[in-house]
């Protein structure tokens, strides 16, 4: 094999599998007919009416970068719901317009907000929320995962949200690309003045004892390729370094230009043969589908609205 | 709380515990005595000689980018002899002075090696290595974490490597960090001239799928901060967008200049009583701890020699 090998090369890793299927390169046998199994991307592409979901606009951030990037996330209301109401009280207030990105620390998190020397005053939110780190148990579908888990009992998606249970409390986990919230040493001083999302590996640890209290939806690639803070726990040192926030604005504040996301629905038959399919990866490449996902390895895709 | 409320805002994550303990900003107290229960860090910092090993200098690779920063990786001739004698081959041979970073696609990989319309010419290795993607248990010591995991029966430390085993077979898994060898469709095509490093959530799928090979021992923030390819799969679309590797050497092939590098032996005390601190981490600013630990979360911690 030269290392030029070009197109084959290219589909070394797994994501591949369902573009190769999708151009016909590389055809997968199920086990029962003689024709291809549908990858997880072509599972998605057939997808009747109703697996595609709505984002609320009210539930959208739209954040955009000194550099031009956009970065957009949305808020989870049903698990955080104070911590939500400030959120978009800050937001609407103009605090995190000019705000900038402090933090990031390889292989954990970016973390925006204020720097401390700013003393922009945070107005109308709640000073002291509570700790929104799980909930009892309110009969919301919990869509269980069969597959074991280092952290919980059980994992699943609860309307389409990355969790866990363990049958008397619910809880939102620290995914790749979900948003908590920054406090300090007392649980009631997350007043979301200050956010962060991971970039690494899950941090499951951080499982219940921070609120979170959404995702991102679009822009973990620009978030991610920041330059790692030299300070102390990837802290920038030098206002230099850090990228501004020029303005952010909830969705449903744009009119006419308000972004439009949708997310699989995971209560619906598709979300559960797209899962089979990813933990069962087939085509020419794969020697020994894993026959499993971890819950942060089976996050609903989103999209912008067709 | 303000924003700016400073060193405690700055506490809000988990390593921070560690940092604060050392500065006897929080205090956890044990359960069983009135003093502090050890961090993680203090347990490394106490460590007795033994605890740290050296790494031998001909597994450590030194690649210099063109912006001066500087990625070491350590090699597993243990896991994957065929593909080790390859890389090291190339190295020497001069094949990665010149190559650059293919790829960077976000929650995934770096690819590195040379891009399809070079021709440089891969000398002396072998064209067809094996499968090395598992082996038959070979009775070396498997630490095994006690915790489940959803993509193998047993996860834990082989000689401070993370690795799996169902009990026949032992295989090293893709967690952040790890590199292993892309290749064509067939598994026989994987020769070491492009190789990629997990930057994401572990992709456990590709396990016992390609061959692991190493791991990045200094580097990391570097790789995973670069911009991600705007091509398929994260390709770079354009040579001005991939970074040059100027040089790729052998440590052992450095002399005096050769940089000497630690791991902490998965095989000692320490290292047990550091996984427990681990997953069970104390001080104030923890409201319940996650008493377990992902196999990728328990690497053990690599230093410069002292």
């Amino acid at each position: 094999m030269k290392p030029g090998s070009g197109t084959l090369k290219i589909a070394l890793l797994a994501v591949s599998i369902a573009a190769a299927l999708a151009t016909g390169q590389v055809s997968a046998k199920s086990k029962d007919a003689d024709k291809p199994a549908p990858s997880p991307q072509e599972i998605l592409d057939a997808a009747p009416a109703g697996t595609w979901r709505d984002i609320p606009a009210d539930d959208l951030v739209v954040m955009t970068l000194a550099d031009g990037s956009e970065v957009i996330y949305q808020l989870v209301p049903d698990f955080a719901p104070v911590h939500v109401a400030n959120i978009r009280q800050l937001v609407r207030s103009g605090y995190f317009n000019g705000a900038v990105i402090l933090r990031v620390q390889d292989d954990y998190v970016v973390q925006w907000g204020r720097p401390d020397e700013d003393k922009t005053v945070a107005e109308g939110i709640a000073k002291h929320p509570p700790a929104e780190y799980d909930f009892p148990n309110r009969g919301i579908r919990f869509n269980e995962l069969p597959w074991h888990d280092a952290y919980a009992k059980h994992t699943g998606l609860i309307k389409s949200w990355p969790a866990a249970t363990d049958g008397r409390s619910d809880w939102l986990v620290h995914c790749y690309g979900m948003i908590g919230v920054a406090r300090d040493v007392s649980p009631d001083t997350g007043d979301s003045t200050q956010l962060y999302t991971v970039i690494g590996h899950a941090p499951r640890h951080l499982d219940r004892n921070l609120a979170v209290v959404g995702r991102i939806i679009k822009g973990m690639d620009t978030l991610a390729a920041r330059p790692r803070g030299t300070g102390d726990l990837g802290f920038y040192k030098t206002d230099a370094e850090r990228t501004k926030i020029v303005s952010a604005k909830m969705a449903s504040d744009l009119g006419a230009d308000a972004p439009a996301w949708q997310i699989v629905d995971s209560d619906t038959p598709t979300f559960n043969t797209w899962l089979k399919a990813r933990a069962n990866r087939t085509g020419a490449f794969f020697v020994r589908p894993a026959g499993a996902l971890d819950i942060c390895n089976a996050l609903p895709p989103v999209r912008k609205r067709p």
